[in-house]
Order: structure tokens, then C-alpha cells, then sequence
């Protein structure tokens, strides 16, 4: 159930890559692969550098060698039907994702290119794993937070167009369970253990479906960053292993 | 108060263009130019076609040869603060933007890396123009809709951190004049006259601030399609002027 974020960070690369984004992610990629589910590229760390020709070799190199991982694009687009057709060509047909986030702020009809998309699935925002997120997301609707209506809607309208799950920030354990008690077996992407804190004994507890698993619990910078010396990609690994081994300790108990 | 949003669809092209997405718009600017006071790109239609060389060649040449119009990257970014970070940088440094539209479902510390950039400025996604933007946007928090929170706390808080504005569609002049009442002289960005059917002249009476102006009203596709022919930028700079005096006569009434 691991994900590894691939947030690439030049000014954090260890010499030995010369500063190529895709030689890095590479790296990463081929030294954690065997221990994960989804790669998740966060399409602003290559826009922020005009790194998208990299992005999109990255895509095709995790596709063809290691097929059985999934690409997540992790983009939170948002915008309104004939624009969201846009987005949902960038993600599915120019980068060849199996899934992409998405901001459920403008409704269905922002939502319902990606998932009528032929190869379209998507994990829609709900509680996510920042300070600020409370700020809207926990406003009460009819006595319950947004963040469930959310939950709600996804799992049953927008869940009978096409692929969803929904994100969840690990770093709220109960709200993760809130949300699962509402959307069955819907898989969740799970961010904010490593670097942002969240512990993976509570959040497998919390966010597991009936068979135990459901779940994409990310990490990015604590695998990417795990050392920033010629090591790197051993490093990576290592500590890709070891969360996989966590996950898994407590998903089989 | 007029703001021509460039939504380039290489199907829609006149021949004359060849395909050129630049050309195209270059074409667009130079004929409106005079009648605006923005430029609205919207991202997605450059980034499902790999065109972000061709986006920052263009808020190049705005900048360069129409200094006195603001680029305002229809973006509508939203993530957490390290990534917001990153997209801050990609509007800003990359695109040299002078606004970007945010999205804020995930609370103030996603929308504060653009609020402090040294040239940040944003309109906060408010009441969206699209069928599905009641959807969560008018569920009741204390018995208002959310996107009055949204418009309250981005008139208090966000305004202390830099500049902000919010977008409220022209579908809905009602909300546009609630929305006023509540935020008052910040800039609203009104998209949706045009093609999506908002009025004129509803639009200017219900959103306009106390000197009878504050708003950046957009029309896209009505400009930019106005003819699929080799005088497109002609018939561009006619729907542009005829949309400048219909909004100027309702200001000044």
C-alpha cells in the first residue's frame, strides 16, 4: 500500500545526479519500485522548474519498465466542464496516468471529464493533510463537516460515473476513519506520513477497507531526501522498505 | 474593465494560423489590446497540447509590447504550502504573471506562498460560473452559503497577508451582489458573459464597487472564436470593442 511522492527538488540533489530531474527521479524510482504500489508525481515541482518534457519521460520510463505500478499525478485540478477536458487530456493522454487528484470545490460537472475519460480515475480532495485545511474543510453542513459531504458524494453520484477514491491527510487519524465508515470500499490516498508527521500505526487502523488494505499511503521527501550523497538511491530504498514492512505489520494484524 | 481570456483550441484555429498557438494568440492580442485591461491565459488549453513554451513566449510578449495590460493566469492552483510554494514560482517567476486564481478548499496556508511572493497577487475562486458549482459552494455553514465564508475570509485574513480578489461567475449576478456587499472594493474577476451566457449588464450592476468599477469581467471563447476565418483577429477586435462599450455604458450609467 506504499506510494512514493516524487516531488523533485533540485537544490536538495545530491551532486551525483548533475541536477537532472529525470536521472534523480529515476533513480528513486528503480531503487523503490519493488516496494510500492504508485509513484505520485507532483506536477508543480516539475511546472515551477519548465520540467513537463521530464515529467512526461518519467511517466512513460515508470510505465514501460516497471508496468505493474500505478502513476498517480498528483495535480488537484479544478476548473469548470469544457476546461476540465483540458486538464483531464494533460494528465490521461499527454502523461499517461492511471489516475490524477482532483479539487472537488466547482462541483460535478469538474469532476465528470476525468472520470468519463476512457482510461480516467481519480482521487478527489477531501480532508487533506496541511494546517489550513480545517479551514473550510471543517465548516458544519447540516451538522456535519464538509469534508463528508464531500466523502458522501463521491461515493455515491460521482462514484457511479466512473473510477473515484478520495485523499485523505494521515495526519488526522479520526477524520480517515470518518471518512471510511462513509465510502465503503473506496480506495484512499493517504499523504502526510514521513516528512508531515502522520503515524502509520494509526492511519492503517483508521483507514482500512474491509479486507484490510484500500489504502495509498504516501511519502516523498522522507524516501527522496533519505540522503543527499551518492547514496541516495540505497537510501531511498531502505527506507521504502522499511515503511512498506510497517504498513504491512499493521495491515495483517 | 473588459479581460480577453486565452483559451487556445488548435481545432478552432483559422487556417491562416497553421496550427500556430502563439500566432494565434499573438494575433488575439494585438487586436484587443486597446480595449482590455487583462489577459486571462488559461493554462489547461496550453498544458494538454505540451504549449508551455508558447504560454511563457506569450505572457513574454504581453508584457513586453502591452505593458499597461495585466497577465492573469487562469490557473486555479491549490495545494498544500511547500507545493503551493512551487506553483507560486511556476506563475510568477516562470510565466511572470501579475495575478493567478487560486482555489481555496485547502485552507490559508495553501494560498499564502502566492500572497507573500514579492510580485503575488491572486483571485480566490469564490462562486464559480459552472452548472456544478452550487454543488458545494451553496451548502449552508450557519445559514450561509460556503462561498460567503470564502468571500468573508478572503476580505479579512487573506487581504492582511497581500492582494487578493475573488472570482464570482456572471451566471449568477445575485451571488456577484451578495459577494460585493461582503468584500468591498476588492477586484472581483466576473468570467462567464459570452459564450456561458452571463448579461452584461446584470453583471455591472451587481458587482460593481463604490466608484462603479472593480471588476475584471471576462469573455473568452466569444472573442477568440468570433470568426474561424483569416479575419478572426478583426472580428476579435469588433466583439472586443462592442463587449468594452456595452460594459462602459452600464458603468457609467
Amino acid at each position: 500500500m506504499l506510494c512514493v511522492g516524487l516531488d523533485p527538488d533540485p537544490a536538495r540533489f545530491p551532486e551525483v545526479v548533475h541536477g537532472s530531474v529525470f536521472d534523480f527521479c529515476r533513480a528513486i524510482v528503480d531503487a523503490t519500485a519493488h516496494a510500492v504500489c504508485a509513484f505520485k508525481p507532483q506536477i508543480a515541482h516539475f511546472a515551477a522548474i519548465g520540467a513537463e518534457p521530464e515529467l512526461e519521460q518519467l511517466c512513460t520510463y515508470i510505465r514501460e519498465q516497471h508496468p505493474e505500478v500505478l502513476v498517480v499525478l498528483d495535480a488537484k485540478r479544478g476548473d469548470i466542464g469544457s476546461t476540465a477536458e483540458q486538464y483531464a487530456r494533460e494528465a490521461f493522454d499527454r502523461y499517461g496516468a492511471h489516475m490524477v487528484t482532483v479539487n472537488p470545490y466547482l462541483g460535478t460537472d469538474s469532476v465528470e471529464p476525468f472520470l468519463r475519460h476512457p482510461s480516467g480515475a481519480v482521487f478527489v480532495l477531501c480532508r487533506t493533510s496541511n494546517p489550513g485545511s480545517g479551514d473550510f474543510q471543517n465548516l458544519l453542513v447540516d451538522g456535519e463537516p464538509l469534508y463528508l459531504h464531500v466523502a458522501r458524494r463521491v461515493a455515491t453520484e460521482w462514484s457511479e460515473i466512473g473510477e473515484c477514491g478520495l485523499v485523505v491527510g494521515a495526519t488526522y487519524p479520526d477524520e480517515l476513519r470518518e471518512v471510511r465508515a462513509i465510502v465503503g470500499d473506496l480506495p484512499l490516498l493517504v499523504p502526510g506520513i514521513g516528512a508531515q508527521g502522520g503515524d502509520v500505526k494509526a492511519t492503517v487502523a483508521a483507514g482500512h477497507d474491509s479486507a484490510g488494505f484500500g489504502m495509498v499511503i504516501n511519502s516523498s521527501r522522507a524516501v527522496l531526501y533519505a540522503s543527499n550523497d551518492a547514496d541516495f538511491a540505497d537510501a531511498a530504498r531502505a527506507v521504502a522498505e522499511a515503511t512498506r514492512d510497517e504498513i504491512r505489520t499493521h495491515a495483517l494484524r
